[in-house]
């Protein structure tokens, strides 16, 4: 198997609350704007598709985490956008020879309704990672913080090689 | 590397809340009714395992999810078996000239007790999906909305090349 | 594609609640001791991390889950440390021919804070499996029950090879 690379496998999550409903902060997800909708807490834009993507190639490299590369020790990352914060994680994974082959990041949550936006925000990802990437969504049949609208959950996992 | 396929990978979880107990509601887990369980609530058979699988499968490919292809867009899907669901899953990737290398899934819930039935569940899976099938189970130690038995959980991942 | 290997992926969770405060009772996660932390529940020591990468390297290799090999049916295993029930893991899909291509764990929850000794974690984990492992840390915005401090959960995946 003399020609056969080396494939790794990352795994990741990310949480982020709702804000109040008249908080006029702006909701991101899956790196687009969904004007109307109440927006996410967080010292980023709280994207959690894109934080979740992030985390899963972090940690398919073996780079460890967002925590690691944009936590509160490195306030140059205060307020940067999940498309920025996905820019440096591909960054730092190319500096380690990897190429990305795909990944898969899944929303749960009552809003915002993915599906009619589903594949213009998957072609987002894709284009901004580089590579086949599937967006898909689920509710969780009003169980759990996801399911009660306390806020939505990102989960993703990433296949890399070099 | 000329000869190395494409391979991705795709993740996928699914929710479905119990029933009122004397719902008269079949559980079905796994391709598998339960007998003597309280089933859960769903516009399908609400098979979290199966459903799960078909999300990280239909992931993998890159064609969205459960909503996509099955959701209240598509009322002839109404009521259909996790079963009939993973049979179109497969028709679905297979036109991408996609196989199946893999899938895992693991139940997340108090009921039913899966040990006792856990091989047989994951030959039925293993048969409907035609490749090898892992299903694992857990209890989440009495916490969130599975360890207070409010709901099930389904989390799987897949792998597939061309 | 002849000298192609057969490649498998695995999925697995593992949640533990907390103890009570003055239990204690010590915390062990990813292989490791955390004095002045509050320990888990469990009839092991409760290292979520170490659970959840066995389950998945279990899922795998088609092996199903930590109850299928150290349940209730097999008191010897009682009170296990994550790093033997890992370490057993590991001779059971050696067994079937399986050697690990990579493992990513993510543990969600408020305390331990991780970040700290995230390097030394992941190398521990790492030394233990005889692979290259990825160790990440979330907390969950305060929601569900790692967020409201009710226990902890580790998600993880698996890539193995034969």
């Amino acid at each position: 198997m003399t020609d056969f690379p080396e494939i790794r496998t990352g795994i990741g999550t990310d949480v982020h609350a709702f804000t109040a409903p008249d908080s006029g902060r702006p909701m991101w997800l899956a790196c687009l704007e969904w004007p109307g909708e109440v927006g996410l807490e967080g010292h980023s834009d709280a994207d959690v598709a894109a934080h979740a993507c992030c985390d899963a190639l972090l940690a398919a490299a073996g780079l460890g985490d967002l925590g690691t590369h944009f936590g509160t020790s490195r306030p140059e990352w205060t307020g940067a956008s999940g498309e920025a914060l996905l820019k440096e994680t591909l960054r730092l994974i190319s500096e380690g020879g990897w190429r990305v082959l795909s990944v898969s990041v899944q929303v749960l949550g009552n809003r915002p309704r993915i599906g009619a936006r589903r594949q213009e925000a998957q072609d987002r990802l894709s284009e901004v990672i580089g590579a086949p990437v599937n967006l898909g969504a689920s509710t969780t049949d009003h169980l759990g913080f996801a399911g009660r609208g306390e806020g939505v959950m990102g989960i993703a996992s990433a296949l890399i090689a070099r």
